[in-house]
This record gives structure tokens, sequence and C-alpha cells, in this order.
């Protein structure tokens, strides 16, 4: 009576979801504050004072019907001016309007990217640890998802396996750094080796292979480690950008796809990509929030809390015992469960009201994620129940 | 290199489209005041002094990370059970949150029913004329659209033609009323005959069909014409609803699904729009705009100027000579051509700087749309125009 595919992606409930549902009961047994919840990927920093000051000079300056209104499909011009400036400010690019095309959102941006650019059974390569909703996403659009395992030395790219999986049928490949679950931003280094296979690969198979770069968390990162502009070293790159991380805002849904002129035939890319949100629903972005965070291209990150609850939840971790790489970006840690067995670990980890997600969800067994982004206070209660589920494993 | 059906969709004119762009380039050549653009259907009236105030209100009201923060997919839940009891005390049903999804406008709802309920090739009828972004919404989720010829006595439903057209693929028939083109609302009668029809064939078939209720005009009606509810007259009914033209925010992105309690396996309908939602990637609609369209569920629209408006086009029509139904609903005209070849017509009515849309882009020929959303001025001074085009056809 209704697709069967779409009821089973609206009702069955990911590792996830069905972890944080444990938490909200767990909470109303035993109190709030005796939950240690590292499920959920939701940012607890409230949104820059400029936000709701921007919203509300918006709303005085400008005529309802503009402000409210329908905007072009890729976005208001003026909107996407601002904000090409500011790209171009801060990674030397010579966009314009003309390069973005406004989204609600990440999600949206790379499934537009995925529609846009999937000619039947294309593949789409991901590195592990990866999103899981790559997965669903790239299916929806009848494209297949590759995933390259995880090199678990450092979580930078495992090159080998990435040249055995690229293949003719490759369209475009999944950068998301600073890295959702590993936390781990992709060195300059890193980057250059790609670009050069996939450069090389290109003229192997006599046609373009993208990058689609999904950055929601590009601002979120610690001890002033730079994140590469991948345009500047690979030309057919397709950036997707949110402010959902960066300013708080993932409920009102605002991000771009900038298209850079050096695409190969941009004119093809961008009018795909305008086609893909049109039947994706996405009619435009919100008026109100392009207006916004155009007005807000500058304003920082308020970064300080995630890097302050990174370290204390990362220096605790190790000294219970745990390996794990040093906060680099985004509010994730991904240390080694202390058993191979993931879901295991994160089932005796419940034992001690810690709420982790296995790594195998994320493309990558053995390991966990413990995202950061919740109460100081909260993250250091916790370490007592880290230390005491490590002996557990010592005894 | 692209997916060539993208690129078309995203490239390719719409009529509507097309005229729109020749408006502006003509008003930039003999001035704003001397075209009389019909094309769009944009609302120009501004939002209701209580959608700002009450944006400014939730902002001052809410914590940061409540308002701006990821809701549930189907919506916040206080957001909903307010929009359910403003149904409730208007139509007299007993929704309450879990009756409702909220989503990115009226585009996005229609399309995940359409995505939910299609299994494979399913049919969706429409009635002529129709909106014709319908056609490619089911054609994006794989279904197939049967197009029901226009009653043009009357613009209610042709239904000799619709039982031949109706057949054990038939998943869903889109209702909308008040009409985009025709500005008609469909009477009681036609509602009862329409659920007698489907009841009895869902009854041979043995399987539902649904009504997908598409109602963005609802609020728009003049001299208090009744627009009947259809979950009232018929139960597998999925009201999609959007706030667009009656607050005046077609840019927000922000309107519902509602699912009535007796629809046919409830649990099954709502999971899947749930799952349809996802991979359309509305990950959540706006959480600003979901709560203050909640409080602003009992704010009239202000439909003074548009009927304004419609009556006097209305009026200086018929004095030209033409033959059309008086304004009902929506803002819209849709008269009979003055030849039958209906795109000819709109190419004569340009040498007069009178830019209407052929009624062939709605499935109905020999006839043209006139959307009323603009001036007093404009459609005041539009009139002689219309005269000397009718004189033109009466030499």
């Amino acid at each position: 009576m209704v697709s069967e595919k779409m009821y089973g992606l609206g009702t069955k409930k990911s590792t996830i979801r069905t972890i944080f549902e444990f938490g909200r009961k767990r909470a109303a047994e035993i109190g709030e504050d005796n939950v240690y919840d590292f499920s959920i990927g939701n940012p607890n920093v409230p949104a820059p004072a400029a936000i709701n000051k921007a919203i509300c000079d918006v709303l005085q300056e400008m005529d309802s019907c503009a402000v409210h209104g329908y905007t072009v499909a890729p976005g208001d011009p003026v909107a996407r001016e601002a904000i090409a400036k500011s790209i171009n400010r801060r990674f030397g690019m010579n966009f314009s309007s003309k390069n973005l095309f406004m989204t609600s959102g990440a999600a949206a941006a790379i499934t537009i990217c995925f529609k846009a650019l999937n000619e039947g059974d294309d593949e789409f390569i991901a590195f592990a640890p990866y999103f899981p909703e790559y997965g669903c996403f790239v299916d929806s659009v009848g494209g297949k998802l590759v995933v390259v395992p995880a090199n678990t030395s450092d979580f930078q790219i495992q090159f080998d396996e990435f040249e055995k999986l690229i293949s003719p049928k490759t369209k475009a490949v999944i950068v998301n750094s600073p890295n959702n679950p590993s936390g781990v931003v992709y060195s300059e280094k890193t980057i250059q080796r790609l670009a050069a296979i996939l450069e090389s690969k290109e003229k192997e198979y006599g046609h373009p292979i993208f990058i689609i770069s999904d950055e929601p968390y590009r601002e979120l990162v610690y001890g002033g480690i730079d994140v590469p502009y991948l345009p500047k070293y690979y030309k057919n790159t397709l950036v997707c950008y949110s402010w959902s991380k960066s300013l708080s805002l993932p409920g009102e849904r605002i991000g771009y796809i900038a298209v850079p002129d050096e695409v190969t035939d941009f004119g093809c890319v961008y009018g795909a990509i305008a086609g893909a949100a049109r039947i994706l629903t996405h009619v435009n972005a919100s008026s109100l929030f392009q207006r916004v965070v155009a007005r807000c291209t500058d304003v920082p990150s308020d970064i300080a809390a995630y890097e302050e609850n990174g370290n204390i939840l990362y220096n605790g971790l190790v000294e219970a015992g745990f390996s794990c790489l040093k906060p680099q970006g985004a509010f994730y840690l991904f240390p080694k469960a202390l058993e191979d067995d993931d879901y295991a670990f994160c089932e005796k980890a419940k034992k001690y009201d810690l709420l982790l997600v296995p790594g195998s969800d994320f493309g990558c067994p053995g390991y966990f994620r413990a995202a950061y982004c919740i109460k100081k206070e909260t993250i250091e209660r916790s370490l007592s129940a880290f230390k005491k589920l490590a002996e557990e494993y010592n005894k």
C-alpha cells in the first residue's frame, strides 16, 4: 500500500537514535545528571548573538515581501555575492554569486550533488569512518556507495585501498574533513596525494571525477590546525557547506554548494544542480536565513567550549588507558574500543551509563564515537565511569 | 558527465519563467508601470505584522539551542500540537501532534506523499487545469501522472472522464482547491461525488486510493465561499498545507502533511512519509518557522487586496468581452482565450504588454491564466490594453 523502502527508512531506528532514546529513558529513571550521553552530534553552544541581531535587522530593514518571498532557486543574488566575497577573502578564491547555489543545509547540498551527477549506477566513494547517512542518500539517487576501509593509524586516507576501489564508474569521492566521527582533519599532504591520484585517474578514464567536500565542521578546529580549501588543490571540487555547526543553526537548514569556474563544463554541472534541487523539492533555501548568514559571514564560531570539552575528555580517556587521537576538529573523539566487538563494548559501557556509538556504524569496527558537544560538567563526571569501564577490562 | 535529466530540469525554462523574464526585459525598456505582468503567482501582500512579532518573541523567549536546533524529523511536538488544535477548532477534527508532519512548504509535502505512496509505477490522477510541477514531482518518484481533461463549463471535475481513467494502478488523486490556475473552489457536491466514486473503487480494487489535498490557497477565498475540509468527506485523505500564500511566507518554506487517524494503516502511511522526507533530505522544516506559524495559527489572511484586485480584473475582462468565471479563491483568473490557440493568443497579448500564461501549460488549451497578486494600479491600467486586444479580435 505504501513504498516498503520508504516505510523502512522512516521507521527503522538508527543505532544512534536507539542509544539516544535509551538515554532519555534512563535519565527519567536515575536523573539527567547521571547519564553520560555522548551519542548525538547536536551543537550545545548557543548561536552567536549576532544571529538574532541579524534576524531583527533584516526584518526591520527589508520589505516583508522581499524578506519572506521566494528567492530565485539558486538563492538571493545579493546574499550569494556577500558569501562569495567572504570565501574569496578567506581562501583567495575568485567566486561571485554565480558560483554559489544556496541549499537547505549540507544533507541537501551533498544529495543534490549526488543526484545531479549520477547518470545511472555511478559509484561514489567514501572513506571510512564515514557519516552513515551517505549510504542512504547515494542509494536514494540510484548510485552506489563504495567504502574505502579506515586507516586506523592516523585516520587519514588508506590510499592503497582507495586505488584498488577507484574505477571507471567512479563519479565522485566524498571528503569530510574535519571528520565525523574521527574528529581528524585531513592534512595538506593527504589532500595533495588525493588530488594527484584523481587527476591521473581522470586522464586514464577520460572523464571528470569530482570531489564532493562535505564541510559542516570546517570552522570547528583546535590548536590552529589548517583545513586545506579543496578547490585550491583540485579543480573538480564541489564544496558543500552548512552553518549548522559553525553558527549553531542546525534546525534552520541553511548552507550552499560552491561550484568553482574551473569545474569541467561549469554550466552543465550548475544546471544539473538546479534540476536536482528542484525535484528534491528544495524550492529555495529559507529566504530569511539566506540574508541572515550573508550578514554573518565573518562572525567567528564559538569553539572555546568544544575545545575545552574535547581536551577534558581526551585527557580523561588517555588516563583511563584508552587509545585515542588528540581532538583536531568537529566535536567527536573516536577511541579504540577495549575489545574487538565494538557493539559488545558499547553495551558494557551502558552499565556505567556511558552512551557511546559503535564504530561499525561508521564503517569502522573496533572503535567508538563520543560526541563531546555536551555539558562540561557531564564530561567531568563521566571520567570515573570510563575508568571503571576500563578496569573491568583489566581485571 | 552529469545526469541529463537533472540538467534538463535545471536549465529548461518553464513557460511562466520565460514570460516573466520577458517582462523584466520589457520593464527595463518601457518602464515598470507600463508592463502588465500577470505571469507569476507570488504574493504581493506583506506578511501580517503578527509574523515578525512572533519571530521576535520566539527569539526572546526561547533558548537559542532550542529555537535553532534540530527538531525531531516530524517537527517540534509543541508546535504540532498547537497547529492540530487550531485545525480541530476550525474543522471539528480530532487531531493531535501525531497526525501532523511538518514540511518545507507544500511542494515538499505533496512530493513526500508521492514518494511515500508510490510502490513502483503507480498512477497519480490530477484534474486539469493543474499545477504543471505535479508532472515533474510525480515523475521524480517513479510514478505516472494521469490527467483528467478539464470541465470547462464550471471547472469542477469532469467525472465521466475521471471514471474512465481511474484504474487498479491508481494510488492517489490530487485535489487542488481553491485551484491554481482556475481560481475555482470545488463545491461540496463535487467532493461528495468524488468521495463516493473513490470509496466504490477502493472496494472494487481491494486497496486504498488516497486523496492528496494540495491546499496552499485554502484561506484565500472570496464572498464567503466554503472550502470543504476533505478528511470529513473521505477517510484516506492526506492534507498538504502551506503558509506560503495565507501568511505570505513563500520563501520560508513552511507547511505540513496531516494524516488523519482514520487513514488505512495509519502507522504505515506516517512511517513511509518519514522515510520519504528523510531521503528527499528534508531533515526538518525550519525550526524557527515551526514555532512562528504555531503562534500564528489564528492570524487571519489579509485577503482584502486580492479580493479587490480579482473583482477589478474580472469586471474589466467581462466588459472587454472575455468569458470568465467569477473569482472564488486563490489569486488567479482563467478566462477563455479569444482564439483556440492559446499560445498564439498570449503572443498577441504581448504586443499590448499584457503578460499572460497559456492554459495549455496547465493541461487546458484555449484558456489563459492571469495572476492578480500584483498592484491594483497595474490592473486598473491594464484594462484598456485588454480592451484593445479584444478589439483586435473583433475587427
